[in-house]
């Protein structure tokens, strides 16, 4: 009997998530009825917003119940189906949780195309969520023109990365937000932004105010908080501040308070507004083939921070909060199939 | 000689205004220079927006500096020009200031015409940057849809009652926030709004989950603070919240934080936006001609609340923020053309 490993949600957390807010369960993979799939998957995606998804309330999604498989999105081979939209070898993406087999109805999971030199996990970055975030908010909302002044927080994160590239194309002077040294001089010398700020050791206003000599026209929020109010009191007449993420603010035990300078809003006549890339599905393609042009010029770069093995899946998420992650974070939970053949031919 | 009296800022207000921040000054009118024209105050407006130019910072117009004439809008007569656009006679507008008489230079002034049945301080009002500020805030950035619900801050004081009627002209369901029964009762009555909230006596948050049972669609919001938090933590997907004042803040020794649930924007993707009524002057004639047929088709009303002596003027901005009027508050200064005709006839 086939078992499958899997995390489930034994806890809210309270702040930083904790490995005793999961619980590890072997279970028997289950027998498929008619119209069902079984999908073994490869590549978990970690993401901020998985850690809201953790909480006792509802979000842009329904709250997860306690004892449910950890919610998550994911990349898998399909091993079995009697599903007639799906057969044995498709690679899907989709909310396919934690764990290490997934039986799905074939709602919500996408057909992945195989394209030569493009690796499977570009489509849970560049290709995927963060891609079409990054493009959608800064170019929907953000609204960016050229010679404008952008401000990015996160700037090393998944989105965030992306985002500040695309400023650049778009002939913005860029400035960028990351907790490292190390992460200042990736974004700096590898991404092409015109200065870093170091967050935990530089004066945020002091740095705002010296690299954005011009005012900041988009901010693009990744985290709320203090450095939403310092962008906040820099910000020129008709600036844009795209809300992406708060991730200041996802393992607070209660709510922070707003930005006390919110009334520069109106002095200012600011537009702040928050998107969910969700809304955007129905144009991915259009952004997609943008992306992979920008990629295939040299103008744009991503990075991938795989994590292996599923059981580090908890503390992998962490990474996510205390900074030490730069690009896009997933974990990898079993072989690609071109490496599970190589494999069985070694043997 | 003549003398013209006037207040000057002496000191930067800690919090509620006192007449103490004023000082009151009786110098000789000067006598004009070619180019000039003397004019006459006869009706100063007082809105919420004259406390924040007493403060010791720019807002969307530059500080006023200490020992100053305290800047303010209104309307007067021209006395004497030597001006080639001005005529004795002519009833002008603009930032005259808190004093008897006021020489300009004519820039920033406007000659207003005579329109029989509408009243001179309609012109502070419904047809000057109050029933504008009403008029773009809700359509332009709050993008009102029939059957969508709206809340109105301070929902009987000068732009919010008119706000509410126009949201109700608009086929919106609309509940109003304001701080007395009587003005309650005015606004439900009179104004036609569809359900009042005493802001003082009931809970926000319990009151709107009552009277709001869709959600919020649009949050006009005058004061900021508590209120903009209850709002926001009811607000539908794809709401808008106009930022068109902060009156809860104005008065605060330092900032208060703002919303504890700013995060729910992006849950939510709410649109929040600031404007300044100066954005849309040169669209004044389309809104003015909309809002004189509202009112001659009766589906539109105002309230003038006439203060009477520019003496009183420190003492009548408080009404603003503690409550005490309702409508549009202007403080009188002296007789109109026609009144003082009459008076002269009298003698």
């Amino acid at each position: 009997m086939r078992m499958n490993r899997q995390w489930r949600l034994a806890a809210r957390p309270q702040g930083i998530v904790q490995n005793s807010d999961f619980q590890w369960r072997e279970e028997a993979v289950p027998a498929l009825d008619d119209g069902q799939l079984l999908v073994r998957n490869i590549y978990l995606s970690l993401d901020p917003t998985n850690r809201v998804w953790m909480n006792d309330a509802d979000s842009y999604l329904p709250k997860l119940p306690l004892g449910a498989i950890m919610r998550g999105g994911a990349i898998g081979v399909v091993e079995e189906s009697k599903h007639p939209k799906f057969a044995t070898g498709d690679i899907v993406q989709g909310l396919l949780n934690w764990q290490e087999f997934a039986v799905s109805d074939g709602s919500g999971l996408t057909k992945l195309p195989s394209i030569p030199g493009v690796p499977l996990t570009a489509f849970q970055g560049l290709l995927g969520h963060i891609g079409l975030t990054a493009y959608f908010g800064l170019l929907d909302i953000g609204q960016p023109k050229p010679g404008e002044t952008l401000v990015v927080s996160t700037a090393a994160g998944a989105v965030g990365s992306l985002v500040g590239q695309i400023g650049k194309i778009k002939g913005m002077h860029v400035v960028g937000l990351t907790g490292t040294n190390e992460k200042c001089k990736w974004i700096k010398d590898e991404l092409g932004y015109d200065a870093a700020i170091n967050y935990k050791t530089e004066s945020v206003p002091a740095a705002l105010h010296k690299l954005c000599p011009n005012g900041i026209d988009v901010y693009f929020d990744n985290v709320g908080g203090e450095i939403l109010e310092a962008a906040l009191s820099q910000v020129n007449l008709h600036a844009r501040i795209v809300l992406c993420g708060a991730i200041a603010q996802y393992n607070a035990d209660k709510p922070e308070p707003g930005p006390r300078n919110l009334s520069l809003m109106i002095m200012k006549r600011v537009r702040m507004e928050g998107f969910v890339v969700l809304d955007y599905m129905n144009r991915a393609e259009e952004a997609s083939r943008e992306l992979v042009q920008w990629v295939q010029q040299g103008k744009l770069k991503y990075r991938v921070d795989v994590v292996e093995g599923l059981e580090k899946a908890p503390s992998a998420l962490r990474k996510l909060f205390d900074g030490s992650n730069a690009g896009k974070l997933v974990v990898k939970i079993g072989p690609e199939p071109a490496e599970e053949r190589s494999q069985h031919a070694a043997q």
